[in-house]
């Protein structure tokens, strides 16, 4: 079983892996033990979004030199998901997983955090987005369930998952081929493709049934989603990454998880409900959080509690870069500053319109 | 003295009157009262946001029609002080100010709401974000406030003024008669107008001297503010449009205002005091609410509590637009809605990255 | 028949009419003989560009107090076709098409400029993108036609149309009554709607089949598309409004049309051509220019002559943004300024990644 | 003296080392032999373009692979120039420059293509923009001239220097030491250092006199520029990277290279001139073209040819992005496609509104 430690890093920029560097150094986390990275990184958040891309490939170089690995061989073993999008007063940081053997004896009665990670194979174009998509991720947050010793449902806390999306070049590839992509707009693939992949871990969790998930489920049936479910699309990968963290009796490390469902994209209330759910209260309470997590999107039905918003109709900035100023501003509002990890586009990840939110904190 | 009555009305786009229409239809305010509209409209809030000329040549059409009177006359006889820019969770709609001659006794011993309006001249383009603006705002103030019948600045509670900005023609013609305009960037003349109108505020209410208020000052010289002041810039006027709200025991409107300041984009705890100093609480007490008004900025340090924001290097979206996302999303998730009334760039208006928070309710 | 006249006036902003109020003061136009006004302004070019609805209530309100008449009225006989978007070198202005009996005998051998407007009925949210907008507008078109006195399809040379888009409201007013909208993408229901029009026009003109043109060929056949089709999609409109501009032995005007097709977004040689068919040569011959007329588009596969263009997936600038500067520039480069109405997205508008080109010149 | 290769390669995305390995598995160029990469990149060309500082960090890696040597070291003896932003046509692609001893003999009476890299030393904050860089980027164009065996102005066709911007970070550092950098605007401070940068370029010529080289004249004096100039600043370096282009007698290089200035964004007579100067015509001319080197910028009066645009009151697209989508389409409307080198910002560039143009084409 796992001991695992999570450290969250300030970011200078997407290149810059002085934060990571320090931490290895200073002996706190062996680079061998690092199995994920989940950072949020300066760029728009969208299709041409390299600032991920960018980020992954400077730290994977980094803890290859560490590993003496090629940074692909990196990144075969560290699940690396980078979320771009920093709107507002978010600020760009990375938290870093690690995770070692038990370290003594568990806590009795007390469940901490673990964690296991699982790749799926590399998709089609064709696949984003739909069936396929879904049936794959499922299978992998099982294993990554299994790599956790995470031991049913109940202890699953979140489950981050990085996939895909579609470019003017694959489009056109798939069209070669006779295969026509779920859509030819490459932002709106994002969506797909996250909605998608919160369908593959509602499958895994049974908050959703194997026979609703047709493809034509995806971005239709807003009624079908998962409360852990956390996605987030981008450029630099082919395949689906997943993290899954939860609660264990028989893990040892010093961190706990909790997760609530914002309602919607300005709930502080269910922010407020998971620091309850940890026992933390007051400023000491903020002081042990290690990072929150979150995912935001702006509402389909183009309201929020019942007023309109514009997310939707503004051709000049995107409604996922919207949501994450949102979102990101009202958890700050809560915990107290912007270095917290929201993602935008939370498409059958909670509620039409809200999202899960997790905590990790010191025990 | 005056009777005032404020009504928040929802807007479908910027052209749309129709709320107007109906609150004149129903007989609630008369078209001859209406003194001052206050708008969010949902154009990109800098440059070239002609959402805001829409719907200030709209109003003024409406109520033109209603006053037999052109659209030119009514906008000198009514302030209107249209503000850019929902984004988020932001809501477009307007506030219509009315004000008829005190309505029987004012409640002994309690104060009430009262506004009153005054106009600059129109200014050169090389006199935006400089001393003339400042002490021609500073008239206007004192004008405004003798209009409202605010005796002292401790009943001053809210200085909305819209003030003019450069375009490329104004930049052009003003060096065609040989003077330079304080910047030639369109967008950077917004933050001058906006911040030499808040040191004109500042000048009337004795919380600047008039001797530290040097050119050089106005966005330089961020110990000078005003915690009452909230500036809006546009391209649809050429002079500074005044609206002063405060208290007044003459007064016998049922309604009542608070301030206070916001000591950065994220204090909601600003956003509660003032709630407090209404005797506002609970659900009850959030319908009571007629409106709220502040003011938000990207803290020119790029730092929020400490941590690194990106909202001044974001070349894809202007700060003022990331700003008004933050604390729009901050006051919603206090208030219950995003139908209030946030507006971009804080230069002097309450400390650099805060600013000044104002609510209206009913008493 | 017709004598038509064409005059391109610029325009300082969205809400300017003084170029309009000059041409009726100067007498060479009848405030009632005027017909069509196709507008290039400068907002977005997308879902929220308010610019267009603010020019046409602009003039519309204008030209209602030359003919005592309410603006409504107005849109009802003249048809205004205002295209957002001035990307680059584009400049913002209107071209007014006015329209009197024929002026004595045509030249003999000779085909002089006519024109002839029409309007649709308003599209339900379900119906735009889709057969019924395809029946519709070329229902109109022939109307057009007859309006125009154009007698066959080889003396059409251009065909205008503005159609409506998708707004958040709308797609939840269709799915209420249980109807699904063709896509739930407000930008993308632009090209939905743009396609279907000029699918419309193409039946019409015969260049597409009326088996052919089934809901699933629009945004998907690229072989079916029209020569002459020029679409505009705003938020301004319910209903497609047709400008259909040809030539005619009877028209008396002084004035002659040409078109051509550009291969692709920076087919200079096809706008040269136009030229050559038009008889100009030189500067003299650019002085005889009225407008040019065009479309433009980004290539769907992804590239231009075989180089790959980032066109389509920019999540900062929509890819009709991107064409228009693209395709302004090239043609500013030929006839020597920008002041030309180059409009985007340029679906079943001639071949993909190209568009029709259509110059006005005098005789 | 040298034997210059020069060789462009598309990319498939910033981090995209294959075609730069291609060419050197291809044997055609040597690893030790590459002194200079001019690359566009598909970020957004502004101030948080990680782009081009993404592509720098993966092609150092991918030369100090074969070199043995880190990135940091082939940093030093290679100049990378990325320029970013391919709106529109233009293509992503990397312009390698290789040079070895001369090969054989020079071609009696024909000069051929040459080139020479230098660096200026780190710049401080408030230094950018400002006489100390004007005057450093001229002693290193001095230098770079000497390194290229450049014996007179006369033979200087290009000279693209890539430059600092500033960030909040850095403005705050600058202030935190009572140095007040010359603006406050992060997008701004590109333009101020593109604009020194090519002020050095033209003391070094000569085409500007060292007295007239004021800090006021930075931005302000139009009359001063250099018809050889192209700088391109970015948050990739804290120092100026230099890049000497001329012709010379004694190199034996199968290139040459011819330049011009384009009197504004949209002048293809400029071009044309170029081809002329060496001898391309037709279709076979064009072939042999390796690459089109331009500046483009939005005119700083508002006007293109006596039209207004719109580019420098774009509140939601930067001017540069505008300006590059321009003249590169202009420039692919002549050579044929958009593959091709336009970088955006062409202060003292060329004359006010145009910038200079280079073609290196095969002897």
């Amino acid at each position: 079983m796992h001991h695992v430690d999570v450290i969250r890093i300030p970011s200078r920029s997407p290149g810059d892996i002085s934060g990571l560097e320090a931490l290895i150094a200073s002996g706190r986390v062996a680079a061998s033990d690092i199995v994920a990275v989940m950072g949020k990184t300066e760029g728009n958040g969208c299709v041409n979004d390299y600032t991920r891309e960018y980020a992954t490939s400077s730290l994977a170089a980094c803890l290859g030199r560490h590993l003496q690995l090629s940074p692909a061989e990196v990144e075969q073993r560290v699940a690396f998901v980078m979320s771009g999008g920093t709107e507002g007063v978010l600020s760009p940081h990375h938290t870093v997983f690690a995770r070692r053997p038990a370290q003594g004896t568990p806590v009795a009665g007390a469940k901490r955090l673990t964690l296991g990670i699982a790749f799926t194979r590399d998709f089609l174009p064709e696949e984003i987005g739909r069936r396929a998509q879904i049936e794959e991720t499922a299978d992998a947050v099982r294993q990554a369930m299994r790599d956790a010793g995470i031991e049913s449902t109940g202890d699953l806390h979140f489950v981050q998952v990085k996939c895909p999306l579609l470019t003017s070049a694959k489009i056109a590839e798939a069209r070669a081929r006779g295969c026509e992509p779920v859509t030819a707009d490459t932002y709106e693939s994002m969506g797909y493709s996250r909605g998608a992949s919160a369908l593959g871990i509602a499958l895994a969790t049974g908050e959703a049934d194997a026979a609703a998930l047709a493809d034509e489920a995806v971005l239709h049936d807003w009624s079908l989603s998962s409360g852990v479910a956390s996605a987030s699309a981008g450029i630099e990968v082919e395949h689906n990454v997943v993290i899954a963290i939860g609660m264990s009796a028989r893990a040892t490390s010093e961190l706990v998880i909790a997760h609530d469902v914002m309602a919607d994209a300005i709930d502080a209330q269910a922010v407020q409900r998971t620091l309850q759910a940890l026992g933390l209260e007051g400023a000491e309470g903020l002081e042990r959080i290690v990072n929150v997590f979150c995912k935001a999107e702006a509402s389909p039905d183009g309201l929020v509690r019942g007023m309109r918003h514009t997310m939707l109709v503004d051709s000049d900035i995107n409604s996922t870069r919207h949501a994450r100023a949102v979102t990101g501003a009202v958890v700050a509002s809560v915990v107290g500053h912007g270095m917290v990890y929201v993602s935008g586009g939370a498409e059958h990840q909670g509620p039409a319109g809200g999202g899960p939110v997790a905590i990790i904190a010191r025990a």
